[in-house]
């Protein structure tokens, strides 16, 4: 199967997944469920939860042992998204090709549905039948950490902090790698513990993930001033409108291109000391730092 | 040791554990750690975990292990009152006796300081070395679920959609067991699975917690209406303000009391079906009840 054919099965089957564990309901607050849907299903590129199950793979165990788990980590990333887009936070109108969350709902729904999505992921992952009990305790302690203070809120704060200032790009790096780079990783390691990974392996992984990670975002700089907007699904140059030090307002386009090549190159290296075919995860890092949107 | 002499004690030994688990630290991000620090230390009567370590110790078993789950939990009850404060929620500005957290750091931060305090208690839970692999899965299922859309975050959007509408008795009630019973429930129940309490002592103890969950949010309308400001730590009328229907608007002071009161001694005889020394958590119960803040 070609890596776009691939893109396309995964993403329906974890589509189907979301929708069956968040289904519409008959009872008092239904708009919470109703509020999760508008921001969870029918969209999104499902990079990270696919990052896991391709993961878990490439270790020679089933897709279907790693998909609660993948789910897991996309509503992580939508419910950040959710809250980033917040007018006390980023104040982004416009997610995903349609109107943000708390434009559509309100803020304080927003706010909700942001704490029950983050709170039902580690519901599902304690729930999951097909896991051990050990297993489940490594994701969401890894996951905890990735997410939290060890990871992507913290680069939340820092990003916070570093609006309006000038920062230089060792600070930069360090705020894309918490702040995105972060969940990233959390998804491969997810997709390795799951395969039961050795610590060697999930060394291999976490080196892979590191890379890959700023690289995504570094293009998520570039993609900010160069995508049509009708293709991006949201508000473009919001970087320059928060006043955010990005890669390409340090270095310009062709240089933060050429950062993220480096750093896919280097991801590479990475994956090739592992034993297991990771021809898959190969794929995906390149179509990571040569997306257009 | 009498009850009082035993809140007290108790309180100091989560003051310390709380203190011990978020460090102030000399890191970019580190206003995180001082938002968090500003809500959780120095204030809060630390009912949720004084529970569960109450009933953990009725079943013999010793304080330590139930000490990080409890502080757990009270960082999720702190979550739901950072977010629950904030101008599109319930837009209070004072909590615990001091400003609330956005009146101090920014809405931003206490959206992620909420947020963080949430996910880091999930990490406390899958990390406690104490306790054995079932226990972290079962603990992070219970919690998950009653701080989530079996619990607090329902009762959340209950609460919302209520506002300024006329409710029932019953619609009430539904609302504040989901809102704030089911959290009391989780830190009773949480108690008990670290103990190895039996399925039936589980079912005891949800029937305990579900009685003595309710009682506490009426005492609390109550509250609401007559506690001297200066000792209650938050603005009071709070509910008139926002509209929203109480025991004391539907049946009034007297009446309030009174429902709270059979519900707490229903609750006694859940806990009489026990074997174990539930003498802490009865004197407990009595005093949610009948407590002035």
């Amino acid at each position: 199967m070609d890596i776009n054919s691939y893109l396309k099965v995964k993403a329906d089957y974890i589509e189907q997944k979301l929708n069956a564990l968040i289904p519409e309901k008959n009872i008092p607050f239904n708009s919470l469920y109703q509020a999760a849907r508008y921001s969870l299903l029918g969209n999104g590129k499902r990079l990270r939860p696919i990052l896991t199950i391709a993961t878990t793979e490439s270790f020679g165990k089933p897709c279907e042992i790693a998909l609660a788990t993948a789910c897991a980590l996309e509503m992580i990333h939508t419910y950040s998204l959710i809250h980033d887009d917040l007018p006390c936070m980023d104040n982004d109108d416009f997610r995903r090709g349609k109107p943000s969350l708390h434009k559509t709902f309100g803020d304080g729904h927003a706010v909700l549905t942001g704490d029950y999505l983050l709170t039902y992921a580690f519901e599902i992952v304690a729930c999951d039948m097909q896991l051990t009990a050990n297993h489940k305790v490594s994701l969401v302690s890894l996951i905890a950490k990735l997410a939290g203070c060890q990871g992507m809120i913290a680069g939340q704060v820092m990003d916070i902090q570093a609006e309006g200032k000038e920062i230089d790009l060792d600070a930069l790096k360090e705020i894309h790698r918490y702040k995105t780079g972060a969940l990233i990783n959390a998804s491969i390691l997810a997709g390795g513990i799951i395969a039961d990974a050795s610590v060697d392996e999930l060394q291999r992984l976490n080196d892979f993930g590191h890379d890959i990670g700023l690289a995504y975002q570094i293009i998520d700089d570039v993609i900010d001033v160069t995508a049509p907007e009708s293709k991006h699904g949201k508000k473009l140059a919001s970087d320059a409108i928060n006043q955010k030090t990005t890669y390409v307002t340090l270095l310009g386009i062709d240089e933060a291109r050429k950062s993220a090549n480096a750093l896919y190159e280097r991801s590479l290296c990475h994956l090739a000391k592992l034993d297991q075919d990771t021809s898959t995860l190969k794929d995906l890092a390149k179509l990571l730092v040569h997306r257009e949107i």
